[in-house]
């Protein structure tokens, strides 16, 4: 038990000094929905905090109060997932205890959770059963569904970069489930009581049917960023503060999203990531490594325009303006004028620009303006009108 | 009354043999939604199970049940919508007591409705006048609203092909509703008393205003089939199972669909349908008989993509791309190089191939690559990189 | 207090020639919803019924009694937000007295808001506070929540015409907020409570994040009006009777609309403006005044179609075919042949007409098609084939 912070750092110490600690990569608590006919199925897990790379000495009480309460504690492997009881409770608020006085508002979040699952009242109707302590050791292919949804919310707050993590597998460790608000249910469990649901006219109103939850199921949005229909933004997308995500065609998958503030009125594949500054207009498409692409996850850089209607297959660079309805495929041909070479190589030092180029070619290329010549159906490249930052670095 | 098996056969002998009666095309007992003001007014028919082409001993048992009540079972009409009642439940009952102990999970589901309306609690605010019995004798254009729904339902559990049904007058059949979940509102109730609600703070969310429900609100999906937000399929739809609807720009409209697993992130207007293995990429449109073809329903083949953004409003075969962002109209002109017309005259021996076509001669022409050079403007077409089965009975 | 109709006419009068009073340009009261943490802050303000150039009497009695309540009623600022309170309801009610028994329906309607007003239950929740009496003596940038919804309540129930007010600012005057259904939560609230709220499976489901409503969320729509997804159209927007928005790609934001009926499968930007008898295409981009355009805001005529993926940066006349998936920008250089020139000039007398023109020289010229030619890529226009109903003031 610690009784001062100085008792609780030594606490600490003698923790992660032991032989089989590690410092995890990620961890935290999560209420758990289990699935209705199969209760070890677990359907969605809710984090009302995660840490990822952080934290270290509530991760050591964590783990040390499973192994107190009898858990196998394996930090070899690359996960692990365990059931809360109130040894594990316990445990945790005796080494928190100097903590507890001082844990409101923004200090002391994973003494907060803790706090707060010690004092759900009993007719909550949830039980130890319903929670469950993820730790992330390893960053390889997740094995269970709470590791899962622990990767996405790295990702969709932003404590792990977008494309950086190993998501390798992760569809098949979630189920397709029919939502009900923020409720998932098993199909099977709607067919078996199909008939007396409907008749009785208790049929639940499913807003969707997916594998995946939607963003803000789970991630309170910076107050500066919207997203004005919920279901155009998966969970495991990142949106960087000040972005705006339109209700028209606009689509984030998961593992995809914006590094600044962003317009989003079109499509963000999963991998594909949009620099600060950028707009993303009506119906756009970037496309994702899975169609169209060829196989480079796509980037768009800083104060870039993705006209309404066009389609990028391929990396764009910074301040890029590319015409509504114009699309720019890995291998599209693209003419440019002895002046636009001149143009572009003044602002692109030692990037090799020439008067035929393919789309890929543009990679890292700042400065374009892509259009199709409307009196002869030619796909061109010019200076574009918007500013672009040169690299101080390279001058 | 049957006590056994054999009776319930004798039983359903007797009924098919008198000169009244006449095998149904459809039929099922529905929970109706009746207007707020206008209780006459039916807003909505919720089946918990239809029968097509099918089951035709449960047909016989309910129409003789509805004689047994009194009503007036008229099969040389289309079709009949006749109410319930304790005599009809009765009747229904005693005819199909050899099945009612085994009546359960997928076995006898029309008994199961029987016997789920009969034991419906008091206390549920559902009476009688909430239920109606539906057939279908004819395939004619729909007389009400019940009709139209169980042809729906028909499209939309894949019972029925699409196109396959006559919808004439059908969106004349329905009432354009203000939804509240599963809930259809008359728009005059909420104008009678929007005053009190706005200012009690009891104003409805709304989730949309049409004649329609959505697929989801009827129909659940197979294990791997998703719809990633619901107002992205509407209730007449069909999609095979493997099918994924992304919440981009997508949307299947009545009486389109899928025939196999599509990948959907753009529209399928309808009277449109794609075949097994396509992808209907971020954007695409398939045109309506309404809006931009020549009239003629858009079929898309299997294994085909629709690029990014791209448009079609003729019929596309098997194996063929369509770039993002291409546009081809049953009038859009075509240039084939000599080698792409030897190509694809190859894979389509039969097939009148020439240098230049128009989009509606592709019809049923498999393995073409539609694109638009972009130095030159000009639209063409080339063999596909995918791969067509060959029709073995064309060889 | 008045007894007689002619008595409140009487009273009326008074007010109306004291030297404080001014007719209000629009008036109403609202409940609004205010801030779970900041009572002060206005989330939102639901008016039941609003006024716009009209019913000048109420406005009359509403403003007398806010002076007999002590309200500091200031005629000479281009608005004012008072609260009610009992003075001010019972003053009201002496006044509309001879009106109480017939306000009923359609009659009487600011009579009827007072009346229920006077008689909410006190256990509904709501207290006096709770609601706003709102009115704009002059077209000024709004300086209150409750102005904003007031001004968008004009443009969306139609009674001021698109682009017609002054909504400088607007966006500063609103608060960005979790919707829930149509309650707006603050984001800091949901922060302060995050913990809580998910360990203990009451995280409320969100619908979007933004500073506006949707449309449906505060106006009813005419019988033969649909929104297939309330997430469409933004409170502000205007739909003619008769208008159908789609699910797919649609989206209407505010002080953006339509005139008449019309089909809307795309996008209308805000300040975007589409005649009766056109059509919107399946994500279909009418551009804004913030991208793409000049910086003139875009007019579609009537009867004219915007093709599936098309997209339009500047003005459209009457009876105009785009193709799908052609862009027309401002600046887009369109050829026309002779033949075009001729018969264009025929319906469009005393417009220039010429063999090359750019998209913005279409300005107010009718049965154009805007086409691609497929064989050469150039941009082209022709006469259309839709009906262009001449005006007979120009003949």
């Amino acid at each position: 038990m610690a009784y001062t912070k100085d008792e609780f750092k030594q606490l600490v110490d003698d923790i992660q000094s032991q032989s089989w600690y590690k410092n995890p990569i990620g961890f935290g608590i999560a209420r758990v929905d289990r699935g209705q006919l199969n209760k070890d199925k677990i359907l969605q897990a809710t984090f009302p905090l995660i840490n990822w790379n952080e934290n270290f000495g509530s991760a050591a009480v964590l783990l040390n109060a499973l192994k107190v309460a009898g858990e196998n504690v394996d930090t070899s492997k690359s996960e692990l997932v365990c059931k809360i009881s109130d040894e594990f409770l316990t445990s945790c608020i005796e080494a928190f205890r100097p903590f507890i006085p001082e844990a409101k508002g923004e200090a002391h979040k994973n003494v907060q959770v803790i706090s707060t699952l010690a004092s759900l009242p009993i007719d909550s109707g949830l039980s130890a059963d319903d929670y469950r302590v993820v730790f992330i050791f390893e960053d390889a292919a997740p094995e269970s569904t709470e590791a899962v949804y622990l990767k996405l919310y790295a990702l969709s707050t932003g404590k792990a970069a977008l494309r950086s993590l190993n998501l390798n597998g992760a569809f098949g460790k979630l189920h397709n489930c029919a939502w009900v608000g923020n409720q998932p249910i098993e199909l099977d469990w709607l067919r078996a009581n199909e008939i007396v649901l409907k008749l009785s006219g208790k049929y639940p109103n499913i807003d969707f049917v997916d594998k995946f939850p939607r963003l803000l199921q789970h991630v309170i949005l910076a107050d500066n960023t919207r997203i004005l229909e919920t279901s155009k933004v998966r969970m495991g997308a990142q949106l960087a503060a000040g972005t705006t995500v339109m209700p028209g065609a606009a689509y984030i998958n998961f593992n995809a999203g914006t590094l600044g503030a962003v317009m989003v009125e079109g499509r963000i594949s999963s991998s594909a990531v949009v620099g600060a500054g950028s707009d993303v207009g009506g119906g756009a498409s970037i496309l994702g490594v899975l169609s169209g692409t060829d196989g480079v996850p796509v980037t768009i850089g800083e104060n870039t325009l993705l006209g309404a209607n066009s389609c990028t297959g391929t990396a764009i660079g910074d301040g890029c303006i590319l015409d509504a309805g114009v699309t720019i495929l890995p291998g599209t041909k693209i003419t440019l004028s002895d002046k636009a070479v001149e143009q572009l190589k003044a602002i692109n030092p030692g990037k090799e620009i020439s008067n035929v180029m393919k789309g890929s070619d543009f990679q890292g290329v700042n400065g374009v303006h892509f259009r199709v010549n409307s009196s002869t159906g030619q796909t061109i490249a010019m200076r574009s009108t918007r500013e672009v930052k040169l690299n101080a670095d390279l001058h």
